[in-house]
């Protein structure tokens, strides 16, 4: 599929893996750290480490010899997953959270409750701004090209 | 579980669930276009599609009476889970699409392509930023509470 969301799918598509990267943003790193965290059983775990390893998104590293041990730590690629759980936070919140936030993200120097939301870094406009659509990119072809010229030919697009 | 990002992914923590939403933004409604978009079997797709309507991210209408006939429309939950796709959007892009961008965010007056970044809407700082952690909102107790004093007290938080 040549659709970027369904590859990122491909690679996180799975629950558990989205969670064990936010765990790891949060700086769990072993083994019985994500056990206990996620209340998982240790051979989900095992393979969902091993994908996530596969995919590129964590490193396997051994911290001790004797006995061999390993940690688990976010590549560059790990990290830029980052805002696609900003997003999944700000909707929880918004939509699922009828008791109030549990978790946000809190500005440091002002002590304020950030507000995220997507802009583009180039205008500076949020990105639900009805200027943007998306568009076929300059790799586009078969049906991701064919979906978008369908669209644009809709006036949806 | 009381963490909004583990809310959200009961509610989408699903590929196919994803790839639904993503066509719905495109503008797709019908059973068969779905089916045909995804070249999933029609007991799959019925079973993400009754569980999006359960989730309230989609809003089942009735478009013919004879024969019944049914189409699906994005809630205005299932409007404000588009910054997600945006992410997964970015992130495919980025790290999986070694040939370049196949889909991306246009400018219809610049025509340029878009860099969607999440910010703070306040401050107008990236959300990755270290001025920015996540620390526990309002309602946090338990677990969530637990988690965010012990990366505080480790200095991670």
């Amino acid at each position: 599929m040549q659709c970027p969301i369904a590859r990122s799918l491909e690679r996180v598509g799975e629950w558990w893996s989205i969670l064990i990267i936010r765990d790891c943003v949060h700086g769990l790193r072993r083994f019985d750290e994500f056990e206990k965290s996620l209340g998982i059983s240790p051979n989900i775990l095992t393979r969902r480490l091993t994908g996530l390893v596969e995919a590129g998104l964590l490193e396997r590293r051994q911290y001790s010899e004797r006995p061999p041990r390993f940690e688990y730590v976010l590549t560059e690629r790990g990290e830029d997953f980052r805002p696609v759980l900003a997003a999944l936070l700000t909707w929880g919140n918004k939509h699922f959270a009828p008791e109030g936030a549990s978790v946000v993200f809190g500005n440091r120097e002002t002590g304020q409750i950030a507000d995220p939301v997507m802009v583009d870094r180039i205008s500076g406009r949020p990105l639900s701004d009805p200027v943007f659509s998306t568009a076929p990119g300059p790799a586009a072809e078969g049906d991701v090209l064919e979906r978008h010229l369908r669209l644009l030919n809709s006036g949806i697009g």
